[in-house]
């Protein structure tokens, strides 16, 4: 039994116009107009498939096909229909067109599970509008804060206002809350957005688990002064300071060459930022991710001495603001074979690898089982308009998927 | 001979009530009414002095004490009284009133010198107001451009209609020209600027010359990817490169820990800039300065060979623009040997020390010798409200240009 590939390619096409920026681009902000028209898409073809739809209070997009014995924990298949600003057409949507093309070769082929599947497009994975991912799989799970719902977008519009716009009724999300072991297991099919797979010319990856991300800013205070008037032995320059706790970091971050671990600054703030005046303030976040907790820790250990070692050494006081810290959460072993026995009856040899970026599966990952299939894209470009994996990588996944979805469904 | 401390002190205090800003801040932009009020103030003490006085046509206020042989070329003495926009009551002011006050003290003295003394408050030193200093000490020396007249402020009016309101015949610029070889030397008085004479506690410092500032722009060019997913062999990321170029003109700068040379990286921009996206573009500037020309140049290609490994090292690309390339100007042995002198004989042991920043001195040197005398400021804060120089130390630095002044004229 195999996927309609003809369809789905179809199905990309079509939601890859929704949202459309130049000539490959995707911008489908979360809870916009442009995510409501990808649902009311989506919803079409989950009816097709079969199932019934619904937007719960989150602003997630919900298909269910119900099963033969409904009180039995679901199977949910998930990922995202909401796009980065200046994104690309296959980061999420992979995800969830696969998961709708699975139930409908089930479907079509006579198939009612015993257990009802799920297929899930989560509202908010990119956190980009709001500064903050993961808002409708979090949700569900009633993992929320109530400061996640005030949060304002760049136009101060508060999430919750543009949920109300959305449709959704604000004053009600309990009832979009699933129940503590109500969800069987969680399946997500994503491109690598890594160049892993591209390097390994493999087309399929099996994820081992997410890797937790350490963020932190840290703002470092010096003094100001003009370049040309303030000697070298004098100075409090907080953007030299800066610079070499980034090179101490990657330091850090490769000392074991073989190592996944990676740590980024990726964002940089000077004040007062005149070439003539020495820095006074600078702002700038660390990334720090490994599929090892321990070695992460002992990691961000040593990095906190770099900073006390280098702030001292340039004269600077320092602030250190923890914004997250997640723990790896692993896949579990049993998804993990059953992905890997389907690619092996697809002849391909799936290597496995860990994922870096979070996705939907992280919060499900506290709540069921979960398991997660890379498909390769091309040269690790993501949350791009160059973005591109091609219809036979996306076919094979979406194949691999349906075959996981038959196997659990036998359990 | 003493200057009038009482006077000099009263004249402070009135010049820093004309564009007055908070307790202690000035904000008198070049060519404004702000600045015509400081000059009818000015020139007023001008005239007590002896002096006649004109505006010429680059908007500069010039007092002429005649000397009883006008065919000799003149003695001038200078500096401004525009201000930066949130700036402090020193800067500028202190060698305008101390040049008047100079001359007033001749003058009291029944002393008509043989040469013709002139004080000038030049027209826009500061450059903020059209992004571009130096326009009325340039001016006098032929040295403006067409585009120099024709900048724009931020209300988008022209610096040519501001001189015409300023009473200016801008079509007769080259009557404000001085002829080759009729200035026979100038002499400035500024605040430090910097910490050094304060740090060693000497109200009152030599200036050997001003180091001329290398400014470039550094662009890097790497690739964005997410900071999850890509592992760290495989990156290139730009802010990393830009770190340790950062780090190496900081080794650069201070590898003879003696010297005086001054490197600093003091804005730096990050494209896409954000926390889990690789840094794919930085541009940053660099300001590179030395009294030494040979040592800067060496230092200059060290840095450049250091961009080269770098970004190899790290997979980028770089483009280097060059803004500003000035050679340091050196002051005049006999001149510094005569401050110096003058300093001695007041008990003051005046450490040399070069200017960072540059000054009117700088266009001046090209036409002629020239002097400096700085004044130490409180914590060698510049540029702000905070700006401040004691009345004593004025007052000597003051005597000290007096007693320059005088044995000038014995010459």
């Amino acid at each position: 039994m195999k996927i309609n590939a003809e369809r789905l390619k179809r199905h990309f096409e079509s939601m890859s116009l929704i949202g459309k920026i130049g000539e490959t681009g995707t911008c489908r902000p979360a809870h916009s107009p442009e995510e409501k028209q990808a649902f009311e898409l989506a919803s079409s073809w989950m009816k097709e498939a079969g199932m019934t739809t619904r937007i719960d209070n989150f602003g997630n997009l919900i298909g269910t096909l119900k099963g033969k014995k409904p009180e039995l924990p679901v199977l949910m298949i998930g990922s995202h229909l909401d796009s980065q600003p200046y994104g690309g057409r296959f980061d999420g949507v992979a995800g969830v067109l696969s998961g709708i093309e699975a139930v409908a070769t089930l479907t079509e082929n006579g198939i009612t599970p015993d257990r009802t599947i799920e297929v899930v497009s989560f509202a908010d994975e990119e956190g980009w509008r709001f500064n903050k991912g993961l808002f409708g799989s979090k949700g569900i799970l009633g993992k929320n804060t109530e400061e996640d719902a005030l949060r304002k977008d760049k136009d101060g519009l508060s999430r919750l206002d543009a949920l109300k716009e959305f449709g959704c009724d604000v004053n009600n999300f309990q009832a979009s809350v699933y129940p503590e072991g109500s969800i069987y297991c969680y399946l997500e099919l994503h491109i690598e957005q890594g160049p892993v797979l591209d390097i390994a010319k493999k087309p399929i990856g099996v994820v081992t688990g997410i890797s937790g991300p350490l963020w932190l800013t840290v703002t470092l205070k010096g003094q100001a002064g003009h370049t040309g008037s303030v000697p070298m032995p004098l100075r409090k320059d907080a953007l030299l300071g800066a610079a070499e706790i980034i090179v101490a970091l990657n330091r850090i971050a490769t000392q074991v060459k073989e190592n996944p671990t990676v740590g980024t600054v990726a964002t940089i703030n000077v004040f007062p930022a005149s070439r003539n005046i020495i820095a006074e303030e600078v702002a700038f976040t660390v990334d720090l991710r490994d599929i090892d907790l321990d070695r992460r820790n002992r990691y961000e250990k040593q990095l906190y001495e770099k900073i006390e070692e280098i702030t001292k050494k340039n004269g600077l006081t320092y602030t250190i603001k923890e914004d997250t810290n997640s723990e790896p959460r692993y896949c579990a072993d049993w998804i993990k074979s059953i992905i890997t026995d389907n690619c092996k009856k697809l002849n391909l040899d799936a290597p496995e690898l860990m994922s870096g970026p979070f996705h939907d599966a992280l919060p499900l990952s506290y709540a069921c089982d979960y398991g997660m299939i890379f498909v390769r894209c091309k040269d690790g470009i993501s949350h791009n308009p160059l973005e591109y994996a091609s219809d036979e990588d996306l076919v094979m996944g979406a194949n691999v998927l349906l075959g996981t979805v038959m196997d659990i469904l036998k359990k």
